[in-house]
């Protein structure tokens, strides 16, 4: 419960992450009697939804971030302490960043989650994630270095082998990055290259599920495998990746074993929840669940812990309807405000009835205007899903910085065709994954250098 | 002299480098009857007049970059490679890239300069200079990461010094640099940090001449200056540094030493020519200057190699005023053209004039609506040169990409004041220079750990 602080400073929120749930709490807070930290590893939010734009050329990071303390600049109640939180003491209500600590009265935890690759962590060198804008700017670094390193390659085998883009995971992710980079190959690419042709590129969209976009209504499940399928991608469900190595995928369907030799594998598939779930687990005995998300009381409360919250991927709410809600921005921002609400009220001496996600519908893209869309009482595909896709997002960006650019970005390349954004960057840091003159990847030993394909 | 081949294949035209020298090269030979190659280290092409505008926060790197395959791929007779040329053969007109090799009958080079810090080359870690993508996003990740240090700094002197900005050089750049670091401190951050107070900062520009802006004409040097220090600038001419270390820029200025203690310090000074000075020297008896560019004839060819011609920032060419021509983009664009329009010329079996550098003018923005423009036969400053500034490269740049987008994102980031782009990326690389929690500059060990500040 949270208690109003008589004739004393004002109650203190710390608000840790600034995803959809932490800045919908900040905002939601932005004009009430209480002090509000926000504290966030970098320096803006990440309109994530559209990270796989830029994983595929089409947008710039800053076309999807917004600088926080721009966001909440407005709010004079609003601090913004860039750091990472490293421990908590909730008995002294504290939490501590390298090098410095702040009190709090509430705690709103929303750090999220990040990639899983079922225990086998190597993979990742290989088949890079999507979560940060780091992540997204190495897809499109490998993305076309592919093409470029094709282009190159003399022995049919190996150029086979740059051409084939295995995606892994047939959530929304999975499929939206499969459909733009077969847009890429079949259409966007198709007239700048001497030496190869771009529409030979296979585009692999694997899923272990007995379909894609498996928490959607079957049918529109279908209707995404279709329109993936006219864009030229390779839909397998029921298919398990069993390793990865070499550049080679191996795949199980059933109980036949398939070797994929690819350059470019893109991982779409499992998350695992952020550091701050165990923290809370060690020092306020939070429940956690299999992938490590906090389990929540009706309230979105610790257990124990009336004062702290955790909202967002990082929360296992299951008082609904028994199962955990999903990992989408639309919950995050629910609970982002319903604990901003909550607190307000009692502050003021009211209470709140428990959660409630108010599900307003699924979405995915799957090329330039097919989607499909599952808004519960109807169901789009097509051109219509798309149109909504596009409004809801641009809607959703416009309300956090006037992202108006975006729009008229977006209809630009509609019309043309383009991706202005399919720059190979990145190279003279040393830390990532470079590809040779033999076409082997490797990792760069000076910073300096310049990388050959 | 290039030699029309009769009754054979093409003649083979191979271009080195894709600045405005080598892409305005290839761009006027799109519909000869000659065989383009263009060799370039990027897959894009680079209107490095704008990188001041990521430096800082206005732009995305790919506002400013074009793809260079999408740029020339009308042209049939063009072939894009992405590598880098280590060497030459002129006596079997071959060139060689790592495991490729390639004949030309002419070659053209353009592979530009680099920064150059007069002997100092450790200095490069501590104040990075501005020629490439990687730069500007490392300088704009040390601009804002100040501030953010800055707001956590409970050390007045400590954060004063990350409030200081040293610019060291008055060129254009520099000039460019001051006055987009001077509006964010002073306009565009004022409102978003709670224990700083941003226009506390201060914005120094060093030249060691007796004017910033040399090349121009006095008045505009001077009319430049006032409004770099209506906006905040602190303008210091005759003023060398002599020493860069732990966080201290040592200048001298006549007989007076001074220590300025500052955590960002940008370059913007020297430039010295890239590799292929030395190759030309080495393979084919270039002469070169002291800062290592190559001396041309006057049809930009070099001396004894009639086919191969040397163009852009690389070239010394004296033949017109007895100076070298300075190294400006429009400088390099015409020397392209003429190139071409040569090898055009000498193959239908005509001659040409020697190159004439025709000159229209200098500009440099100084901030939102401030500029000076030196058109020869008439000299603008303030609202008038800004405007001729922005249509003249928004005019480039739609030449190359149609990025009309980019006028937008200006005229909205103009009206709002806002600055979408200042994101602090990048550390999740290692080779980078990261800020610990004592504010001190380090390399980050682990390139998956997040940055604290």
């Amino acid at each position: 419960m949270v208690k109003p602080v008589e004739n004393q400073s004002p109650h203190n929120v710390v608000i840790v992450g600034g995803g959809f749930g932490g800045l919908y709490a900040a905002k939601a807070l932005g004009r009430a009697p209480v002090n509000v930290t926000l504290i966030d590893k970098r320096n803006f939010h990440l309109f994530q939804p559209l990270l796989y734009q830029v994983a595929t050329g089409t947008l710039s990071p800053a076309d999807i971030s917004s600088p926080l303390r721009a966001v909440v600049s407005e709010n004079e109640n609003t601090k913004v302490i860039m750091g990472e939180v490293k421990d908590i003491d909730p008995e002294q209500r504290k939490i501590f960043l390298s090098g410095e600590e702040l009190n709090y009265d509430t705690l709103i935890v929303a750090t999220g989650v990040s990639h899983f690759y079922f225990g086998n962590d190597h993979w990742e060198t290989v088949a890079p994630g999507l979560k940060t804008i780091e992540n997204a700017l190495e897809m499109r670094r490998r993305i076309f270095m592919a093409f470029e390193a094709a282009e190159k390659e003399t022995d049919p085998e190996k150029r086979r082998s740059w051409l084939t883009f295995v995606i892994v995971g047939g959530g929304p992710t999975g499929v939206e990055l499969a459909g733009a980079i077969a847009e890429l190959a079949f259409s966007t690419l198709k007239k700048d290259f001497r030496n190869i042709d771009t529409a030979e590129a296979k585009v692999l969209l694997l899923e272990g599920m007995d379909r894609i976009l498996p928490p959607y209504a079957p049918d529109l499940s279908e209707k995404a495998e279709k329109s993936l399928n006219k864009l030229g991608v390779t839909v397998q469900t029921k298919t398990l990746v069993t390793n990865i190595d070499n550049n080679i995928v191996t795949t199980k369907q059933g109980d036949t074993v398939e070797e994929i030799p690819a350059r470019t594998i893109l991982w779409a598939a499992g998350v695992k929840a952020s550091a701050m779930g165990k923290v809370l687990a060690e020092r306020a005995g939070a429940q956690l669940d299999r992938s490590g998300r906090v389990i929540v009381e009706a309230d979105l409360s610790l257990a124990g812990h009336p004062n702290i919250f955790v909202i967002g991927d990082l929360a296992n709410y299951t008082h609904q309807t028994g199962k955990p809600l999903p990992g989408v921005a639309p919950v995050a921002m629910q609970q982002g405000e319903y604990v901003a609400n909550l607190i307000k009220q009692q502050l003021a001496g009211y209470s709140m009835l428990p959660f409630q996600y108010i599900d307003r519908g699924s979405l995915a893209v799957i090329g330039r205007n097919a989607a499909v869309a599952d808004l519960g009482f109807v169901k789009f595909s097509g051109v219509i899903a798309w149109l909504i896709w596009v409004f809801i997002h641009i809607y959703y960006l416009i309300e956090f910085d006037n992202k108006l650019i975006v729009l008229l970005q977006w209809g630009w390349n509609y019309w043309t065709k383009k991706r202005g954004a399919r720059l190979i960057t990145g190279e003279e840091s040393s830390g990532r994954i470079a590809v040779d003159a033999n076409g082997d990847f490797y990792a760069p030993a000076k910073s300096k250098e310049a990388v050959e394909v």
